[in-house]
């Protein structure tokens, strides 16, 4: 059967997948029939073709904060929604931004080599050649003028570290050089920091983002070996934002901490480079050979070092105050004006961003477009919609965390939902969220139709993540499975703010899995890249108009605000399961381990040759108390069953006397949040999902007691199962009172 | 603690694993006690120094089977065993082995690369650049002279042809091209020839078998750019052995069949080739990107082809008669002449060999001389000893294979065991063999020191396995699992003729893990490279004496042999098991993938850019009756059981009336021959042990079962289960009858 027949003979088998749904979650049945013409109507305005000119027009020129493309692009933005007609204004805010002054990079010994440090023009791409991109940096790196051995360390996360420490490797005064990828870039100058180096290089190995992925650009999409990955290594896991005014809105007059007061600044210079400037410096070292899933792609075996190669890094930054422009688009709303239905995607990238970040401002304008075509016919939003263009993402989540910070206080008496996008291309769905807000995306996922296949988001990511899976168990799950499962968030984009600061409930929303490539930010994130392997058609484009704009116009719309608690439970009771999982097997894992040292097979079992240090016994892993956090847990099934029920009888009653009612179901999640937020990062508050203290975007649930298992600290462990417990505890009776009103 | 402590520290944690055994398996107590003294003289006489220098002779010179080298080493090896007054002489087969006449293999278009096909002489390595030295090729190639379009078929498996056909690329016509490994080289021609490939390229690809392993040749052990691995294609798993000549003795009047009626000759031209000449057809091909895991290691994006790249492959060869030259050494047995202990390695290397075989051979002239010695002081072993120096094992197991095949008769009466040896280097021991044997190696691996740790060489092993396993689970079964483990032999060296043809119960023993390298049947496998990257010092040598040494002794003094069948049914029944989730599993999985294909998802989950074509439907899997071969398990069980009682008791009872009883255990092993063989290759007698038909080397156990269930033939895995049975209850009659005896 041919790839052309499968439109055709999709409609018959898959029907049943997208037809129009009789009923929405929160919304009684008349309502919901008015609602799906709605979003019908909706869907007519949107156009490929406008969202790709929107593409184009934003990323013609670079547009990183603080540049003069980013001023013109948020007054463009901000130009658009004026003459929409909705009540838009640009909030400046005023952030520490640092750009290069001087980037150094070379290899002094046992053969000198001055790394380039420049992506070049191709004739290919009109844009690649722009003056005022960005340099190749990494934003935040401390200043640094060093001169020392270089020692490889793999990804340089910690489990790097410990293979260095077995074979008496110390990187105490070195450089290291780090492959991207395995962990958020920001953490591997940290962990560096941590162990002693003076300095760190990043860059992009081929077998993880070059031509082991496929053809290398502009032949294929993936980096070519002039490409670099620029980025911010602020510590945002201690918190995002300006560094200078944490856990407030960095205003023109707020008051700023000293740059070496900040927390989340690092103390050692880092620079990103390509494979061909790294390429000499790997060639060049000795030392022992790397362990066997060490090496990368380029062509010779790899070495650890320290021996005769000698790197000088000399950075240094302009550290400026700059100007941070969100632009904020307001529609009262018609009968909840008080009731806010918040939409973001930022507008500032590393050089062009035609995908990261204005794939998905574009899809973000197109539906703001449509909703004001429908505005034009006379109707109106029944809760405020608040559309917000963020500045300084990429730093740091500036723009967002500074508007949060400055008004968390309005914005958890107000806002509803927090709907978030970034870049976008071709593939399948993925959502992320608060998990009472699992029914919401089940209803849209299943309701919107996939551009390239026909059949519902839902059937196609379901579809895909059947094939992906190898196991008969794993794939019959996933067949059986029905619903829409919400990961769950860690950070990378601008929802970290209002979900793990502030308790809004949030999502993140994009399609993906289709479009890879190696031009993140690089000059290559350009039109031309992303019109001819991203998302080339924009359909997609279009797909995530329609996915975020069912999310806003539903909760907007909704009678009853369609919050579930009962999947919340559900999945933190998964966490709960989980984390004992976890303890045992670290318990059982250790106990083994301690057996085979005691039993001397390191020393035994390992080529001596290889001159290991033989690991020393750990301490043994105690038992500690779940059953507060169990109990909770009870508590919580308990309250978020009757209140189901509660919901559901509101809904038949046609959703009588729902603003306070509405208001607890949104606030809800403020309950989790626990006043001295997690041990060592107290900006981070919300007790279920921050992003890992290690893993940087990877999210880490339940954190605060996972992390202090991972990291061993049992009895914080303890201490933060009560704390945990509390909160769980304080949302049971919260939602315990809220079905009584 | 650092690797300097270790013996010391060893010394009084491991003492209780190599304390000497008061008892050995097979005999009783005061013999026992004599065996560990004899086996303390034999240890004596072993130098490392001594097969260092056999080592550096019999590898001086090319002596590959026809050349000159190749008889001087029989010659030498004869004149060894004469001066040491064994009854020893040539035995001499004439065998067909072709040698290159022409080799060409040149890119066409879109450019013109035309190969070296030359491994350079390296001033590190005196004999790398010999003259006598044969070219690189594949013995047994078709000639051919063939142009066609090239497509890159990865490791050239069954699997990777289902993934080229969901692509819709058929190689019929073309010549493909094949990474090296993951299954048996002569496996991938002929799956090219079985999809209608007209020629075959195997290269070596750097991921595998190069710089991703280490540094390469010279400067490491690993495998340069100009390496080439020789190696025979012929179609052993049809039959080794002389091709015109199959299932019997290729003596001189031998009846021969034509060359075109061999049915273990393939009909393409293939040619192996190193990864400096693949890189620029490689680099040439387009037509679609690999699939991620087909990547190898060369600095740029693999495309599968066809395409504008055609290459152009001349080949042909002397297809000579030569002679094959088995050095047959005996001592006859001064209690039981009539029972032979067997023992051998070849002797003919593709080039120079001194890794293989030369470094298992010196191993064994070692323990010959050392057995030479021990009779200088009046001892004589109890039962006949043959020590056997093959000829041509490289093209297709000649030498052994004629040997058997001329002998059979008189070894289905007399050989007690064939103990197998080949190439052998630094690290943890290996044994296969012939499950009743188990208990005997037990006792051998826990009575031999490692030479680097000193401990015995079965705690060293456990140790690497513990550390080798990730799961907790895995490492806890280690650990509590004292008894050693045979693995199941396969094929790739001398045993195969006799345990899968002859049914003579058989062990192939060496040590391996810690000198891994490139020089595989390349001139780069030199004693330069042997006596630095292998086993610099011999070491290894020495323990390879001993413990091949020990089992020959053993088997020589044993007062009733020690086979326990009780190993083998457990061992057997473990098979049965595999098989049995073998087919659930192949039923699952039938059934998940039938539904999604129904429910469209590979049409809808995949992307349709890649235009892969959907998968069809495959028939259900049926349920087989497994009660036969279960009920057969259980009498085996039984007769094992009870025989080990009378055993235990003759132990006992010193072993009186012996000779009788010890024919019946070693002859045991042919009762679990079929007569007709394994479906389509009535060659492999043996019910429990094959090579497998698409792995070649890698073995399959309960091989007629177990491929047909593979191949999805369920009538014919239905009648192996029934034809299986029908072995092992012969068997298990055969050892209940023997208990009476």
């Amino acid at each position: 059967m041919l790839k052309k027949l499968f439109p055709i003979l999709l409609l018959s088998v898959f029907n049943f997948s997208y037809s129009q749904t009789k009923n929405i979650f929160g919304f009684n049945e008349k309502d919901a029939a008015t609602q799906l013409s709605l979003e019908s109507s909706f869907d007519k305005n949107l156009s490929a073709e406008n969202v790709g000119a929107t593409v184009k027009l934003l990323s013609a020129k670079p547009h990183h904060i603080g540049s003069p493309g980013s001023k013109e692009n948020a007054e463009y933005i901000l130009s658009l929604y004026k003459k929409w007609g909705w009540d838009a204004q640009i909030e400046t805010f005023y952030v520490l931004f640092p750009t290069p002054k001087t980037r150094v990079l070379e290899m002094v010994s046992p053969t000198s080599y001055k790394a380039i440090l420049k992506e070049p023009a191709l004739k290919e791409d009109p844009t690649s050649g722009q003056s005022g991109q960005l340099p190749t940096y990494n934003a935040y790196s401390a200043d640094g003028d060093v001169t020392a051995d270089l020692v490889f360390v793999n990804y340089g996360l910690p489990d790097d570290y410990k293979i260095l420490d077995q074979m008496g490797i110390s990187v105490k005064g070195k450089i290291v050089i780090a492959k991207y990828g395995h962990s958020w870039r920001g953490t591997k100058p940290k962990v560096a920091q941590e162990h002693g180096a003076i300095g760190c290089i990043i860059y992009s190995d081929p077998m993880d983002d070059g031509y082991f992925a496929g053809d290398v650009y502009p032949k294929g999409p993936f980096k070519n070996e002039y490409g670099v990955q620029r980025g911010s290594i602020m510590d945002m896991v201690i918190n995002p934002g300006d560094p200078l005014t944490p856990g407030i809105g960095a205003t023109k007059d707020a008051k700023r901490i000293e740059k070496s007061e900040a927390l989340n600044i690092l103390k050692i210079p880092v620079l990103p480079i390509s494979y061909h400037d790294a390429k000499p410096l790997l060639e060049a070292l000795d030392g022992p050979n790397v362990p066997a899933n060490w090496q990368g792609g380029l062509p010779f075996a790899y070495h650890i070092g320290p021996g005769k190669t000698k790197v000088h890094l000399k950075l240094a930054f302009n550290w400026d105050i700059v100007p941070c422009y969100d632009v904020i688009a307001k529609i009262k709303g018609a009968k909840y004006p008080d009731e806010w239905v918040i939409r973001g995607n930022h507008q500032d990238a590393w050089v062009n961003g035609a995908s990261d970040p204005i794939s998905g401002q574009a899809a973000m304008l197109e539906e703001a477009k449509s909703i004001t075509e429908l505005m034009k016919t006379g109707w109106k939003p029944d809760r405020t919609l608040v559309y917000c263009s963020w500045d300084g993402e990429e730093p740091g989540l500036l723009g967002s965390t500074e508007w949060v910070e400055t008004h968390q206080k309005e914005l958890q008496e107000k806002a509803v939902i927090y709907i978030n996008t970034d870049g976008n291309e071709r593939g399948f769905i993925y959502a992320e969220g608060s998990h009472a807000l699992e029914p919401l995306m089940d209803g849209i996922v299943k309701n919107v139709i996939d551009p390239q296949t026909n059949v519902s988001i839902f059937e196609r990511r379901k579809a895909k993540d059947a094939l992906s899976e190898n196991s008969t168990d794993g794939r019959e799950k996933i067949i059986n499975e029905n619903n829409f499962k919400l990961d769950a968030m860690g950070s990378g984009s601008d929802y970290s703010s209002f979900i793990q600061h502030a308790g809004i409930p949030s999502l993140n929303l994009g399609f993906g899995g289709e479009g890879s490539g190696g031009e993140y930010h690089s000059i290559y994130d350009s039109f031309y890249d992303f019109s001819t392997f991203k998302d080339p058609g924009f359909h997609y484009g279009v797909a995530l108009s329609k996915t975020a704009g069912r999310a806003v116009l539903r909760m907007s719309q909704a009678d009853i605000l369609p919050f579930d608690f009962t999947h919340l439970y559900s999945t933190i009771n998964g966490y709960n399961e989980e984390l004992q999982s976890l303890i045992k097997n670290e318990r059982e894992s250790t106990n083994i381990k301690n057996k085979m040292i005691k039993l001397n097979y390191f020393a035994v079992g390992e080529d001596p040759k290889k001159n290991l240090i033989s690991p020393t016994a750990k301490s043994e892993v105690p038992y500690l108390d779940f059953s507060p956090l169990q109990n909770a847990l009870e508590d919580l099934k308990n309250s978020a069953d009757h209140l189901k029920v509660i919901f559901q009888d509101k809904i038949n009653k046609n959703g009588g006397n729902s603003i306070a009612f509405n208001q607890l179901l949104y606030q809800a999640e403020q309950q989790l949040l626990t006043e001295t937020g997690l041990p060592r990062r107290p900006w981070y508050k919300h007790s279920i999902y921050a992003p890992g203290f290690y893993t940087g975007y990877g999210v880490k649930t339940l954190p605060g007691i996972r992390e202090a298992i991972e990291q061993r600290k049992w009895q914080e462990a303890q201490d933060q199962i009560y704390a945990d417990a509390k909160a769980i505890t304080k949302l049971a009776n919260y939602l315990k009172a809220a079905a009584l009103k």
